[in-house]
């Protein structure tokens, strides 16, 4: 096969360390040809810059630029600063595929580069679909782009509708995991700790989608993102909590037949997915399940009296407004805040809530008023932070 | 949509039943041309062409043509017999797609002739590819023909399949229910009666198949089925119990990944995919699946100690001889005799023994071959029943 040229944003990250390990295991057929990460590990980046040699890497400033070439000795790299940084490593003339393993926002716009080269996105970065997916679809479809999402639900339902059209789809099952809070009561869960929150049963991720995991509003995230990756209205995505998060999404058939995609929890699976997509190629990382040890998998309805992130998520979902983005901005200021231990669990919802009731929603959102409605609502989000503290 | 035109071999039966049943909800799209029944149920045959108007019918014999040619009154219709009767509605002219609803090697002859006229077969009858899939599966090739399978096991892994080609393929994974007598203790089984047997858990089908589900002796014809259809080495197909009978079979993917079908245990749902495919057309009759009411679905590694009719299949499944289409004949006739109240439940497995015993295995048979083999296997097994009752 043709050697698959990647470029990596987030590479010291959780989907970047396992993008990189996929691709030590098969050095063969990858290239990595451009690497963005952000200042917290340099000692790392500079290790996976040494084993890789990409051509062009980005880190987010001037202090950074000057530490990472320190680690780096004689290296000639060429080294880009900030969010032109990391738009050129989105860019790079060299890589068809881009894996986006940014967390948050902050991936929509060199998302949006890579979309304008016609690259290939391996899509780990949920929030530009959700904040964006009315203005990044038709991009997608303008440039002859294609995205193959890594999350692994919708790499599920992506990988379940091979072979089919969209008119073949009559529903989407979002499996969640329902989180380490899922057999809580809502007393103990408005108390939950940060310790309590970022121990997820199941999937080994960053700190934000921990959290986010906690709260669902992961799941919810994931309700908009599917809306615009799969062309659903958000009442025809529906959510099952399936605790052993064996089964990672499926479609229902017009039909009335449903398919799933299955296996042991790991991200590298839908990353190694995306990456050799429209290929299957044989993997030396994925563990394997073997269904005859499975036991028992269950499945519930998900509570979103408990877990009202979801429920706030299913009414965005269902608008094609600039809420979504407000929404998803205004989560990842105020997790923040609870990871920084300003605020207490339940606050997440509420203040979410806060953010959207004063939120004047723009209707079918260029890119611009998602820009626009971004900064707005992470400064009401810190307002309201800033009130509470007062 | 092109009109489906339809033949259907064993209209009378379950597979029968139920495919007219779908044919009746999709009138509009679904012509029945030609269809075939045996003796059983001629007043319910009769009622069938008087609703579906084919151009052909076929019956066992003279005297089922006279008693049909009374019920029908006035009709002009063509009424022909025997195994040609048959062979002229699976051939038939005006259909595309041949539905082989009939049980057991009975169905091979007129199979093989719908496939010399390059019809699709929405095969049912799991005989023909494990009596004769060495002869069978050249034809499909030569001719142009197409098999779509009707059992909801093939039917799943068919479906999970889509968009892939068999280099994706790495294992097949199998589901059955376990049938009755899956908690049974081994003492339990050796005695089980006719009405033990007859009480399938899930499924509602024929009196023969629901045996074969009873002894797992279905399972193990559907491995060797399996082994035709999708061209894989019998140790890449695995059997894993799950007695809900919800996810119907599943396949994994050479990186890992496993992609599986579910629904509930109908079989319409399977015989709808078949009639349609490759389409997917919304269905008026399967039931739907709700995923969230699903509480719990459970999975365990088949006891071949149990359920010695696997082991035999499972070794037979490996060779390419004659033993598969012995084995099948050997099958067919002892659990008659177990119908009959000839034999104990514990004999099936032991006279299918004795008769694999005497046979000398010819390998890579033709239908000739295969043909011989299975008169000889039938007369073998008699031979043996009469033995024990003298």
């Amino acid at each position: 096969m043709a050697t698959k040229k990647i470029s990596l944003l987030g590479s010291t990250g959780s989907i970047g360390r396992q993008s990189l390990d996929i691709a030590q295991a098969h050095k063969d057929v990858i290239e990595v040809v451009a690497m963005a990460a952000g200042g917290g590990n340099l000692d790392l980046f500079a290790e996976q810059i040494k084993q890789f040699q990409p051509a062009l890497v980005s880190v987010p400033g001037e202090a950074e630029r000057k530490t990472l070439k320190e680690k780096l000795g004689a290296s000639k790299i060429q080294i880009e600063i900030g969010s032109q940084g990391l738009e050129a490593v989105a860019a790079e003339s060299g890589a068809d595929t881009v894996v986006t393993g940014v967390v948050g926002f902050l991936g929509l716009k060199p998302t949006a580069k890579a979309i304008e080269k016609g690259k290939t996105i391996a899509l780990a970065n949920k929030e530009t679909l959700v904040a964006a997916g009315s203005a990044v679809m038709p991009m997608v479809e303008k440039y002859g782009a294609k995205i193959v999402p890594v999350d692994s639900e919708h790499s599920a339902i992506f990988q379940s509708l091979s072979g089919h059209t969209k008119d073949d789809l009559e529903a989407i099952w979002l499996t969640a995991s329902g989180g380490p809070f899922r057999t809580w009561t809502k007393e103990q869960i408005d108390g939950a700790t940060k310790g309590d929150a970022l121990k997820h049963p199941n999937w080994n991720m960053g700190q934000k989608i921990t959290i986010d995991s906690a709260t669902l509003m992961n799941k919810g995230l994931e309700i908009v993102e599917a809306r615009w990756l799969f062309d659903m209205p958000a009442d025809k995505i529906r959510v099952v909590v399936h605790p052993q998060s064996i089964l990672h999404s499926a479609v229902e058939f017009v039909d009335g037949s449903i398919v799933g995609q299955m296996g042991i929890p790991d991200m590298r699976l839908p990353i190694h997915y995306a990456l050799f997509h429209p290929e299957r190629v044989h993997s030396a990382r994925v563990p394997r399940l073997d269904l005859t040890t499975l036991s028992q998998l269950t499945f519930e309805e998900p509570d979103t009296d408990r877990f009202p992130c979801l429920a706030i998520a299913k009414k965005v979902a269902s608008e094609d407004t600039t809420s979504a983005c407000v929404m998803n901005a205004a989560n990842e200021i105020v997790v923040a805040a609870f990871l920084n231990d300003r605020i207490a669990f339940r606050d997440i919802p509420r203040l979410i809530e806060q953010v959207l009731e004063k939120h004047k929603p723009i209707s079918k959102p260029g890119l611009d008023d998602i820009l626009e409605a971004d900064r707005w609502a992470r400064q009401e989000a810190d307002n309201l932070l800033k009130a509470r503290a007062a």
